[in-house]
């Protein structure tokens, strides 16, 4: 937790994809404090056809590096999401030469009862993980 | 936004394809009365075996039509919910000749913390965007 | 509704993967008490490369039989989701020996107004539906 869907574009090689992958990953880290193995994610490929995103008004271009990012996670704080923007665009951008105009970021939160991660058990009420410290701050 | 997963059984041409996309586009910005502009959708496309869609017992016939339709956004009225339903469904019969039996549509919302268009940035937090009309009526 | 998406690494055979789809369809009738024919499943086959799952320090193992599962539905009791997570990873087990360290569960939930299963319409709103006793539960 969070479980990230990932969306690009077909023609990235496996290193850009893989690096595409870690940058998200750390940028996830270090904004939600969650621990480095805390880590899950679904990477989806499309044709140019299958993906349309325009920019409603905001002025941004995008183009075939565009990277569509769905977060489910528990209740974060909204420093902490702003954060997580920041460091993605930044991560990337450093690493991949990604510019802001292509990363679409949408959240999508849930409770400690929707997560199981193994087992067939739900961790956040067995006691197995515990409440994460965001969830406080509610 | 709203961000739009469109998941159908592969066989269709580029142009219907296109067709279906904004068909569905269409029905947002009158539904939701979005700029044409907030156009954010992510199509893919399945082997037959991959879905199964039943009916629940609402005497509905499932095709090679089938479109199913997963929209986040954030909050709008049931009245708007239902409108874009009914819609998606009258445009993708008038264009494609999809029959209703072939629609089905999920929604789920979020906040305006929860979006980065673009930049690493929070444009419903930071007044990039304006809060909608629509979140008024929650 | 639910409305489940289901990813797996690709290499396995239809048998397998129409078991795995019925393994998970049955859990969530029994678990949450709805209809056979209340089943909507979207399965998406991946590279190896496009799925990262560690385990947040669980101790879980994940192999090439790993299956990420997102549910979407209107409210259901924890109770209804505990029982929902062990009998997925029973089924599974029982049917195809994937075991409990290859399964993980993800819910997001949403409520009546959210869903349209044909025709364009609403039916939890318009009474083609009745809302589910789960609802009061709340």
């Amino acid at each position: 937790m969070p479980l990230i869907a990932v969306d690009v574009i077909r023609g990235h090689d496996e290193t850009h994809l893989t690096t595409l992958l870690d940058g998200i990953h750390d940028a996830v880290v270090e904004a939600l404090a969650v621990p480095d193995t805390d880590r899950y994610q679904i990477l989806t490929q499309h044709e140019p056809l299958e993906i349309r995103a325009l920019d409603t008004g905001l002025g941004y271009t995008r183009s075939q590096n565009l990277t569509i990012i769905r977060v489910i996670s528990k209740a974060r704080p909204e420093a902490a999401k702003q954060r997580l923007y920041a460091l993605i665009a930044q991560n990337l951008h450093a690493r991949l030469g990604i510019g802001g105009d292509d990363i679409i970021i949408s959240i999508a939160e849930n409770t400690d009862a929707d997560w199981s991660f193994g087992g067939g058990r739900a961790q956040f009420l067995t006691g197995d993980l515990p409440n994460t410290p965001d969830e406080s701050t509610k």
